[in-house]
C-alpha cells in the first residue's frame, strides 16, 4: 500500500486527489495538510467524501509528510519549492500540481509567475510529467512536475502534428476553453455564479502563464522554431477543457484520423475518436480521458484538433495519480477507469 | 458473475446502469435493448462509455433476456409488464426501475397512469425495493419494483418519524425539487437548456404519480390516517432531489438527531448528518447514498427534515444495483462505495 | 426631472437601481457612492452599462447627496442608519434597501442583526415600502423601508387570505426558493460558480433574518396569533424568488382564483394566472412583477400558493423606484413596464 | 405607428421580436401567425409576455399580412420565399430573418440549405440588412434579408481588419461559441438542459450554413481572395455569442484600437472597448450591442479579435428592429436603447 500525503488539501485539486486516492486500491491516505483548516475533518470541508475520507487536516509539517511514500502538492504557485529539497533528500517521492518545477527556464519561470524560485538547482532534477511523452523518465523520477490543466490538452492534441513534422509551427493557435473550477477556489467576484453563470469570455488573451509551458513541451519536440497564439475562456460550466486548436498543413495528402489513432492506441489514457466527430467535455468529466477528434474542414490545409478532458482529472490530479502509478510501477490505469457519469 | 441484461438502456436510467454495471466487480453486461437504436455501438449513441462497455443495443427478445440472471427494466411505464410474465416463469430475477408494480392497488394504478394492466396477479408478487424497509423481502424476491425517485428521498425522510409515532400524520407536507433529469430524455421544450436553464418552477401541484406510491409506503408503517400533500419542483440543475419534508411533532421533547441517527446507523446508504447540517445535492451527485439533515426551526412543533438524493442513482439505477446485490447475496454496497465528485 | 443619488452602488441592488434609473423618463442619476471605487467610471465595474451610464463612483458624502431629491441606501444593513438622520433632517427623501428600517421592534432589529440601532427613534417615522399594502402611506412618507425580497414574495402570496381570514395562521409554511443573486456579492465560496451550480440545499433553515420581518408584515393584518415556518434553498440560477407558500384552509368551500384576482386585479405589479398555473421565476427575471397562481390540491383542505417574483426587482430595486415614483406622485408604473426577455 | 406583423412567431427570435415591439413607441404589433398555436392568447405560450401583448396568434394569411406596413418572417428556411412575392408586388415591406434570401448564389444557396429555391429572382432585390455596411441600402429596401446570428459578429469584428488592407485574408479563423438558444426550439435530446449544461463543444466543424454568408459579406468589401475557417461551439448558457477571431497582420505597425474606434464611433450599436479589454456576453445581453476588444498577442503579427453579441438581439430580432427603423426613417435606435440586466 503507497501511503500519500497531500499538501494544501483544501482546494479543488486536493479534493479532487482525496477523492481518487480513497478509491484506489493501492493507495491510502495518510496525511492531508492545510494551515487554514488544521483540527477540523475533511469531511466538514468535503461533505462529498463522508463515508469515503475519515481523516482531518493537520497543519504542514516536513516531518511528518516525509513518512508518506509520495506527497502531492496541491499548493499555490510557490510553496512547494520550500518543501521539496527536505523531502527529496529524505528520499520521498513528489508530485508537485502547481508550476514550481514546470519550466526549465528559471528566468522565463520569475518573468511569468512574479517571484523568485527558491531552489533553481532542482528544476533539472524535475521530469514533466506528461504520461505520453516521458513516461519513461516519470518511472525512474523523484520529483514530477505535473503538468497545468491547458497543457496537457493542448500538448496532446498537437503532439502527433509536430512529431510527424505536418504543420507550419510558428503560427499555432489554441483556441481554448475552461470550466470555472480551472480558476480553483479563489474569491473573485468574477468567480460567483452569478457573475459567471449564463455568460462567456475570454481572458488573458495577452498572455496566460499556461503559454511558455506548452511552448517549451512543444519545442522539445519540434526541429523547427516553434510560436502560439494561446487564447483562454471561461465556460459557465463546472469541469472540463476543451481546446480548439488550429494548424496548416503543409500537405494536405495526410489522413489525420489515422495518424492521430496509431499515436495513441495504447495510451490508456488518450482516446481517438472516428473522423469527423465532436468530442462533449461531460463525457470525460470525472474522468483521467483527454478525448480528441480530427478535422480539416472543406478539405483545406488547415487542421482542426479537438481536445476534450476534466481539467481537474487529467488536468490535474488524475494525471498526478496516473503518475504515482507508473513511479510505483503499479499499473498505470490503476484507481482510473471510470466511466463518467451521463447526463 | 451475474449476467444482466437491461431493457430500454437507451434513456439517462438505462445509461447509468450501464456505468454501474460497467464498475461492477460481480457482475457484467450481456445484452442491452433498443427498438430505435438496434445495431448500434453503445457508445456512438454515449461516448461517455467508451472504454468502459462495448457491446451493440439489440432488438428487445424475451428469449435472449432470459439467459441473463437479472433483468432490468428501464422502459416507460407499461412496457415491463409485457415482459414480466415470460421472464418470471422462466426462472428469471427482474428489477423493474418503471412504475408497473409499485401500486398494490391496480384501480389506483390505471387512474394515474392512465392505462390497463395487463397482468395485475403478478403485483402481488412483486416486492417494493426500498432496501431500507423491506432488505428481507428484497433477499427473497424475484421480482422487484424499484421505487421512484421522489418516493425514494421522501419516504427515507419521512421513516423514522413515522415509525416512531412522532408526528401527525394527516397534515404532511413534502416539497421536493428535482434536477431536469428526472423528466428524463423527453422532447419538450420545457426541458430544453434554453427554457428551463435560470430559471425555477413548480409543476404537477394538484397531483403528481409519485404521491400514491409515497403514501402507500409511508401508510404501509404508520397506524393512523395519513395524509399528504406533495409539491414537485424544477431545478436548473441535472442530477439531485432536495424534499424538505414539514410534520407537526405530537411532543417537542425529541432529540431528532438522535433518533434518525439510531434508525439509519446500520444503513450504507443513508448518511445523516450533524444536527442543523444543510445538505447539497452535489455531496451525493453520482452516488447511492440519500443524505440528511433533521431541523426543529425556533424550536417549535414542526420537524423540518432535509433529504437529497441522486435521482438517477438512489432514486433509481443505483438502488436497482443494491436490490440487485440484495438479490443475489453478495455484499449489499458492491459496485456502488464511490464518493462523489466536488466541485 | 427627479434627482437621485445611490449609496453603495457597486452590489448588485445598487446596479439594478443604475439600470433602472438609466431607463426612467422622470429620473436622473446625480451621483452614485462608493468606498473602494470612487473616482472610477461606473462603466468599468460594470460594462453592462456603458452607454447607458456616464459617471464616476465618488466617495460617500453627505453634503453632496443632500442635493439629490431622493437617495437610495443599497448599502450593507448598519450603514443607512448613520446617515439618514441628516438628510431627513435637510428635507430629503430616503428609501433604504437595506433592513435598517424594516423592524418596528428594536430589541428584535438588534438580536437579529447583531448590532446596535444607532437611531432607533426614526424607526417609526419609517414607511414599511410594500406598495400592495401601505401604498397612501409611502405617498406621505419620506423615509421608506424597502421590503426584503423573500418578505415581498410570501406577504404578496398569503395577503388575500389572511385578510380574508381563510386560513389557520399559526402553521403556515413558506418553502422559499431563491437565486444566487440574492445573496449578494459576498465573496464565499458557497457562492462560487464552482460550487453553487448543478447543486441545491436549504440553508438557515433554523432562522432567516427576513422571518420577522414576514411575521410582522402579516401580523398586522391578521386578528388571529399568526406563525410560521421559513426554510429559504438556494437554485441554481441568477436571478428569482419562488415562494410555495401552504396553509391550512378554515372552510374548502373557497375560490382562491377569485378571491386572488378580486384582490390583485388594480396592483399593475402583482398577476394572478389562471387556476392551477405554475409561474416561471424567467417569466418575471429583469421585472417588477410578482406572479401568482393558486392551487388546492386535491380539493383538499391545503391552499397553496406559488409566487415568483425578481429578487433584484420586485425584491429590491424595481420596488424602491415604484416607492419613488408614489412618493413623488408620478405614474406607479414609470419606468418599470418592460416584459422579461424569453428565453 | 407602423403597423407589423410576424409570421412564425413562436420560436425565440419571434417571442424576441415581440417583446421589443411591445416595448416600441412608434411600432405596434397586429398580427402574429402560428399553424400550431393559432387562436391561443399569445400569452399561454410565453406568460413572460403577459400584461405587453395580448393578441392570439392566428393562422398565416397573407391577405391579412398585407395590411401591415412591414411583415417579419421568424420562419425556418423555405417559408419566407412562399410569402413573399405576393406581399412584394403588394407593396409590404418584408423583413426575413431566416436565410432565404441571404446568399446570393443560387446554387449555393440550393447546395447549403439542401432545398430549391422558389423565387430566385427575387435575390438581388434583397438587402442584406447589416446597417454598418449597408445602412443607405436598406434605407431604400422593400425586403431585407436579415443578417445570421454568427454572421452578424463575425463580420462586425472582422470588418475593419478587411477594409484597411490589413490582414492576410486567405487564413482567417473564427472560433465562436454560441448559449443554446442559437438552435431555436428545436426538440433535439443534445439541447436537453441534462446534456447541454455543464458541457462544451464544438459542431458543424466541417462547414456551418453560416460560413458562405461570412465569406460574401466580408468577400464583397475585400481586393484579394478571402478564405475562412469557422468553427460554432455550443455554450451552456441562453443567450450569447463570443467571436473570436485571428488574423495575421501584413505589417505590426498598426494601433487596432485606434482603427476600430474611428470606424465605429459613430455606429449606435457597436462598442469598441479600450485595448486590452475582454467582453462578456452578458454585458450585451437582452441588448441590441455588438462589443468589441482588439489584442495583439505578445506584440506579434497576429490581430486577435474579440466580439461579443446576444445571438437573438444584434444577432437576429434586434438587428430587424434596426433595420425597420432605418426602413421607415424614424430614429435608428428606437426603442433598442436598455441596457443589460447584471447580474
Amino acid at each position: 500500500m503507497i501511503t500519500t500525503g497531500i499538501v494544501g488539501a483544501t482546494g479543488y485539486t486536493g479534493v479532487e486527489l482525496m477523492r481518487l486516492i480513497s478509491m484506489h486500491p493501492d493507495a491510502k491516505l495518510q496525511i492531508v495538510t492545510s494551515r487554514s483548516e488544521a483540527g477540523r475533518p475533511v469531511t466538514k470541508l468535503f461533505p462529498s467524501l463522508r463515508g469515503a475520507i475519515d481523516i482531518c487536516f493537520s497543519q504542514p509539517d516536513d516531518e511528518a509528510l516525509s513518512e508518506c511514500d509520495v506527497i502531492f502538492f496541491a499548493t499555490p504557485n510557490g510553496t512547494a519549492m520550500e518543501h521539496v529539497p527536505f523531502l527529496l533528500k529524505n528520499g520521498n517521492k513528489i508530485i508537485d500540481l502547481s508550476a514550481d518545477f514546470r519550466l526549465k527556464n528559471v528566468d522565463e519561470w520569475e518573468k511569468w509567475y512574479g517571484q523568485k524560485h527558491s531552489c533553481p538547482e532542482l528544476i533539472n532534477e524535475a521530469v514533466y510529467g506528461l504520461p505520453e511523452v516521458n513516461r519513461d523518465k516519470i518511472s525512474r523520477a523523484t520529483l514530477i512536475a505535473n503538468p497545468g490543466c491547458y497543457p496537457t490538452a493542448i500538448q496532446l492534441g498537437f503532439l502527433p502534428l509536430i512529431e510527424n513534422n505536418l504543420v507550419e509551427t510558428d503560427s499555432l493557435i489554441a483556441d481554448a476553453k475552461s470550466g470555472v473550477s480551472g480558476a480553483g477556489k479563489k474569491l473573485s467576484s468574477s468567480l460567483l455564479f452569478s457573475e459567471s453563470s449564463d455568460s462567456f469570455s475570454a481572458y488573458a488573451a495577452n498572455g496566460h502563464r499556461h503559454l511558455p509551458e506548452i511552448k517549451q513541451g512543444l519545442q522539445s519536440i519540434c526541429k523547427e522554431k516553434l510560436d502560439m497564439i494561446f487564447v483562454p475562456h471561461l465556460v459557465p460550466m463546472i469541469r472540463g477543457i476543451h481546446a480548439t486548436l488550429y494548424a496548416r498543413l503543409k500537405n494536405t495528402d495526410v489522413d489525420l484520423y489515422q495518424i492521430y489513432h496509431d499515436r495513441y492506441k495504447d495510451e490508456p489514457f488518450v482516446d481517438v475518436m472516428e473522423p469527423d466527430a465532436h468530442p462533449n467535455t461531460n463525457s470525460v468529466r470525472g474522468t483521467n480521458t483527454c478525448r480528441l477528434a480530427c478535422h480539416r474542414p472543406q478539405n483545406g490545409n488547415t487542421a482542426v484538433i479537438l481536445a476534450v478532458e476534466d481539467n481537474l482529472v487529467k488536468g490535474a490530479a488524475g494525471q498526478a495519480i496516473q503518475n504515482m502509478n507508473i513511479m510505483f510501477n503499479i499499473e498505470e490505469t490503476s484507481g482510473l477507469l471510470h466511466p463518467a457519469c451521463f447526463p
